[in-house]
């Protein structure tokens, strides 16, 4: 096994070596996009389920299209319809998906945690898609691999992650990430959304977006779920994107070379300018691309493929 | 590109020397429905999006199927679940999707306009399965497939459209695509139901089924939405029946020859009796195994295949 | 053809040697899942159609792998969003796959007596995968294969099924299959979920769990429906799980060899407890790997495809 867990179920399973050689592996695949067959014998035969219990789009198309282009036969079930509905336990979901004989398991659920407790509970690598507020660990592999990619190494770049901390499972693991490959991280947002704690972490923090905007290499932008406001942890939408809102004139002060990254879905207005999404300055295009690339090495290296021709 | 225009939008996309080609690569195809292994590996290692954000279950199932037997790999979106449905706007939804590298994106949206929309987004080919009130193209291309093959060239042929012509998408394709084959067409409904200014089509109007019924050589039924009944737009569903539905009486005042045609799901008892529906007359079946093919030759034609087998 | 019927509606559609052969081909089957790649090209290039009218997570699932694994498109077909839901008759949708030159049909519905009529209106094999509280014959074959793995023949041995006998397909389907292969069934419940005239069948009723623990080879556990509570058919769950349901005290009693059985998914705590659903004795997990090499062979043998490698 080249990674030293049978899972991804959060970053700290890693090692440097193991994300180095996850990028690596993505760099590879991403060269079969440009093919006319972008397609790759090397997990034949393999049967990997899609475990959707929160629904995703994005997400579970990346690793569907991951998954067939390794040449996997990929089974998606989601939570409409499925036994979880009838009330039948993740346990026993977990028991009847191993009998399966089945090769992996990508699970999203709502619940911290649950990637976990299913990666117990059975032998074949489970990879986490989103489990609760936790970890979305694909998604910050996607991200080193997009910032390697698109400005090189990431030991001293400063990154300010802006938004939702606390309800946010994407910054969980990406700050992580960007701990383990040395990068500083700022966290920005309004005191409610930032936990207390969290600097414990090794991260700054910045209840101000223009305080920090001057001196960052890269400005990722989280989604702002607007259930927030109803939970009253923020005084309005508008006063958020007054404050926090990545805008045109924001923009403009950027250092040059200064890239904007944001997970997708984005609310155009609320956290992100329409100009800023759509100005080459912003990779976020590329982080989905990435997504793609990074999803089959994962699958690719849990699930001990065959040699990558 | 043996075709016109990257994308199949409109029937207006098409020469008539492409609506020929499209024909005769669908007969092609057909055949090959009736080997044992019903697959030709011309689009292997291509992705294919199938983007249904308005449920259907006929449509996409053909396209599924379509694309499957092109050897590509088919990755279904729908609308539930969807970034969609988190607020996502059509823009980058179709930028996610072009990121992924897809090699082509079958659309049906519920808005007018949608699939051109996207088609100007994204340089992979875009195919619209439905568009509002706007367009069906693969829908008229499946049913000029299926009368050519039935009853020969189509020019001078006489058919009559019946039904809800105004909010028909299959109506507005297929007036167009028969008047580029020089055939005649006349509009049959109530004048609720017609739009109008619709002559300037060059189309005949009539507002008595019993009129023009002598004098057809097809008679092509509409799904008649019993949403037209609360928008008092119709005094009942039985008086449409009575005064549009094609009944075993009409039938029977039918010239020898001609067919039956209905772009389906049916509502038996409304806009068709269920002997006229089951009659050797209708081509409705026929006219869902051209859809197969159609679609297959559309796919094939517009993501330049490898040589048909 | 090497069943006698073209279809597989319920266990009457099968002779002994059917059985036999049934059992013997998934056996086969059951071997490919140890290998690397579980896949053999017997069904490539054939579409199957997975009706799924009524949800499912379990059936629908092992359907699919069992399609992919043999190498044939499987297609999905919810109930949700399908022209089903728009109103189209069986008889239309049976049509319409007919017409898509589908190889084979998996329905389930909520409608006993759906998967016969569809059967009649369609060329290619129709497979029941439950319809309504008629029969679910699949699931019985994969118990019958289960059983016989495990602890050998069948002829002679003691069955309880226990629980909501009158409102389950599973229960039919099962006693069917154990009379063919002359096994003594006993059927456990309350006097409200058993039916009165089910004697005729040949199989043996008793009102008490207790009376009849001691004395059978396999204890088979039907789910129990919540909604029976609200139905008046039973006085309340807690009086249902302490009179019929498995709790390790029982399980204590039970004689050596004995193996507990259920259908999934399971009710924790009310039909089953939870110490005996995890116990060594429990062959639940080994229920769902048969079940996809025993639709493996069910499909092989309908769609007649190549051999075995």
């Amino acid at each position: 096994m080249p990674l030293r867990s049978k899972d991804l179920l959060s970053i700290e399973d890693l090692t440097l070596e193991n994300i180095d050689l996850i990028l690596e592996t993505a760099s590879s695949f991403e060269e079969v996009f440009e093919r006319e067959i972008k397609k790759v014998p090397t997990l034949r035969g393999r049967t990997i389920i899609n475990l959707f219990l929160e629904p995703s789009t994005r997400t579970r198309t990346s690793f569907e299209i991951a998954g067939k282009r390794l040449s996997a036969d990929v089974v998606n079930v989601s939570g409409q319809g499925s036994a979880v509905a009838k009330g039948e336990s993740l346990k026993d979901t977990a028991q009847t998906i191993e009998a399966m004989s089945v090769d992996a398991v990508v699970i999203r659920h709502w619940s911290s945690g649950s990637a976990k407790y299913l990666a117990e509970l059975i032998k074949p690598p489970v990879i986490n898609a989103g489990d609760g507020w936790h970890e979305h660990p694909t998604q910050a592999l996607l991200d080193l691999y997009t910032i390697k990619k698109e400005i090189g190494k990431l030991t001293g770049k400063r990154v300010a992650i802006v938004g939702d901390i606390a309800h946010s499972r994407v910054a969980r693991s990406l700050i992580a990430a960007l701990n383990k490959t040395k990068a500083k991280v700022t966290l920005v947002g309004p005191a409610t959304l930032i936990p207390m704690d969290i600097d414990k972490l090794g991260v700054d923090i910045s209840y101000s977006l223009d305080d920090v905007l001057e001196d960052v290499d890269i400005v990722y932008l989280l989604r702002l779920q607007k259930e927030r406001q109803s939970e009253n942890l923020l005084p309005s939408l508008r006063e958020y994107s007054r404050l926090f809102g990545l805008s045109k004139a924001r923009w403009q002060r950027l250092k040059n070379g200064v890239r904007i990254m944001h997970p997708g879905p984005m609310n155009r207005g609320i956290e992100i300018d329409s100009f800023v999404a759509d100005n080459e300055k912003a990779l976020i295009r590329e982080q989905v691309t990435s997504g793609v690339a990074v999803r089959m090495a994962i699958l690719y290296l849990l699930m001990g493929g065959a040699q990558v021709e």
